[in-house]
């Protein structure tokens, strides 16, 4: 999506250890006319599946996922993220590995929010390894729900998790895929 | 608001020790069509303020700021929670306690987004004793920023918050106020 890589090379700024930083728009403070334009992309992109869900895992998703919602016409769910221990047996509950955080969480969703009728949209800022993303597709699938597509608005290209979940057969949709980029000049290479 | 007081009446239920579960429609599902009114109430009753930006806290508090930045035409910031230690100069860091979790957290919000050409409407689902939106404020007070109001979706009318901040000259537009609520009887009472 010609839009979000632009506003990428206009204001997200490359950092040692592999980190873009987009903060200014994207994940801490946040365009909504963007999310908007992303999130017709992905209705068109998905035109042909019956989503009725969209899922997302908080915090970085969720206004994402909200805009998305409203395009769709579709409630909204977000996964919890939780480091307590107590989870009754009311919710799927997956451990996931954060990327940005290197630490391990429990992530949580009620059962009563999702099941076999369900078509879902996952949704999310930023993929690199797909760890928070396999956790969501693992939650669907336990609840038995269809998991039409992964949109997510940055993929990490030069790390294994989009083209893991393709491989797999997974519909991911994401808007702008890094496939490089160097500190030193500042310069990202987008996937075309 | 009557179609909030409606839903919360219909989807609600009252748990022992104070709690509204809202997370059907409010803050894990979330109904966007819900979400979409209440933004454009806030847009009429603060028709006379010049609001450029929206303020929230992670994480229940972002997808209803990211309706309202669409229906205010104005960015999103979210304040981050953390527990880490480790802030540096760049950010306003303030210690809130939460009255759902019993614990304290940083809340984190970049310098660079928030100053004094900034009116700030402050943006969260619930308001009980006020103290995540009380940090808030405090940041964007700091920041030299204006705070124009405070959006609440559901103010419990028996904890202090929001009177609190009435009584300070904040304009408090909470959607629903529950003056009380009882856990036998399903039974909840709004402030008319």
């Amino acid at each position: 999506m010609k839009l979000l890589e632009e506003r990428i090379r206009k204001d997200g700024r490359v950092k040692e250890g592999n980190v873009l930083k987009v903060d200014s728009f994207l994940n801490h403070q946040m365009d909504m006319e963007l999310f908007e334009e992303m999130a017709k992309q992905w209705k068109a992109d998905f035109a042909d599946c019956p989503i009725n869900k969209i899922l997302t895992i908080e915090a970085s998703g969720i206004a994402i996922a909200a805009i998305v919602g409203r395009v769709f016409n579709a409630p909204v769910l977000f996964a919890k993220k939780s480091r307590s221990v107590n989870i009754d047996g009311s919710v799927y509950c997956v451990e996931v590995e954060s990327f940005t955080h290197k630490n391990t969480s429990k992530v949580i969703v009620s059962k009563k929010f999702i099941g076999p009728e369900d078509h879902v949209l996952i949704v999310d800022d930023f993929m690199a390894n797909g760890c928070a993303c396999a956790s969501l597709i693992q939650i669907c699938e336990t609840a038995g729900a269809t998991v039409e597509g992964v949109g997510i608005a940055i993929e990490k290209g030069f790390q294994p998790g989009g083209d893991a979940l393709r491989a797999k057969g997974y519909r991911v949709d994401s808007l702008a895929i890094v496939d490089s980029m160097d500190p030193e000049t500042g310069e990202i290479v987008f996937r075309s």
